[in-house]
């Protein structure tokens, strides 16, 4: 949020927000094309049509730069995962929700950018650690800890049953995420599942969370059966 | 697997084998400080005491050489895994077995060494792709394989109901697998949990795990009461 004092002592600030949006685009196309080390300043400032001076005098260096566009990509994808679908009331459409939950969260993360950014991001831990946290904070400490709160919140309805909400988001997040994440990262963008593979992973991850938080499971052959053998006839 | 032919062919095979692995000893620790293109063949030569000659006769070239340590470090983390428990006869053992599977598996694969491999051979997908699905088959895949064996002899004598092995192998796996990995991944070795954190972890995986998955799941209480309410006094 500028403030109106910066706001002063920016000349043209239309125009140099524009420069800065071209930087960062042109900037992330090269950053993820050529790794941290293989880029440089040049090719960006050739990218995105403005001077090498240009390209310091918004980010400062290289590094703010490579940062900077981490930070933005991976806010931008948790911004977009917002329950699409409303909380459920009772127990009828606790599955259907939580599949909508995580096929809408898989598929802003499951993109071929964001895997090229977090294996970037993965392959420089020794040489820039904070970057990697901020990757972490933004992503999946982000998803876990909106899940948290999902998960508080259909506790207190007496939905699921929850020892620890942020056990059960670990939980969640990860029988969602890992096994495509996982294949991805190594295998690249062709073990990204399709929208149907995807769709049968999530049913199935959701069945094993729910056998495990659910708080009325589906009641067993037995126990139906000594229900329907205390119940008296005709109702 | 040398065949008499090749050991006709290699004079002092006992000092060519010593110095093969004198080799690979000094290039894993030369390519996991400097990553790949970080490192040159003079630095792994220096390291093992050898001349840059006869690291080009025993590897041919610096990719191979990298092939072979992360084909290596990957195999040999797999054959560490090895049920050191023997699998359970009935559902009494069944948690504690998976609990030690769990811990056994956490223990081999969350070294700083390895992490630094999966780091840097993550951060090579795109010029080196064939590394990481070796990566993935040796590693992530073996472990659910001899998961998915497991299970169906489990799911054989009983103890668990799984329609599908290997979805309940992955479920496994990345119950386990998927937190701590990620978080070593992104916040470095400080975040490879103590001991105690580790089995805390393994114990809610294995629970969750089990309610999906076990064929006989503890009753319920009301279940309970039934069942006394039906029992005969004295027995």
């Amino acid at each position: 949020m500028p403030s109106p004092q910066r706001a002063d002592r920016v000349e043209e600030p239309g125009r140099s927000a524009r420069k800065r949006a071209a930087i960062l685009s042109a900037a992330t196309d090269v950053f993820l094309k050529g790794g941290y080390l293989g880029t440089n300043v040049d090719a960006i400032a050739a990218g995105s049509g403005v001077s090498k001076q240009t390209v310091y005098k918004h980010f400062g260096s290289k590094e703010v730069l490579f940062v900077e566009i981490v930070a933005s990509m991976t806010s931008t994808a948790g911004d977009m995962v917002v329950g699409e679908t409303s909380e459920p009331d009772d127990s009828t459409d606790l599955a259907k929700y939580l599949r909508a939950y995580a096929e809408t969260q898989l598929t802003v993360v499951l993109t071929p950018r964001l895997m090229q950014l977090r294996r970037l991001v993965i392959g420089e831990v020794s040489r820039f650690p904070d970057l990697a946290k901020v990757l972490y904070e933004r992503g999946p400490q982000r998803a876990m800890t909106r899940l948290t709160a999902v998960f508080e919140r259909l506790a207190t309805r007496g939905l699921l049953t929850v020892a620890d909400p942020s056990i059960a988001a670990s939980h969640f997040n990860w029988l969602i995420m890992a096994d495509p994440l996982n294949r991805a990262m190594l295998l690249g963008d062709k073990a990204i599942p399709s929208p149907d593979a995807l769709r049968r992973h999530v049913a199935e991850a959701v069945r094993v969370f729910l056998a495990a938080y659910a708080t009325r499971p589906a009641p067993t052959r037995q126990v139906k059966a000594a229900r329907r053998s205390r119940r008296p006839s005709g109702t």
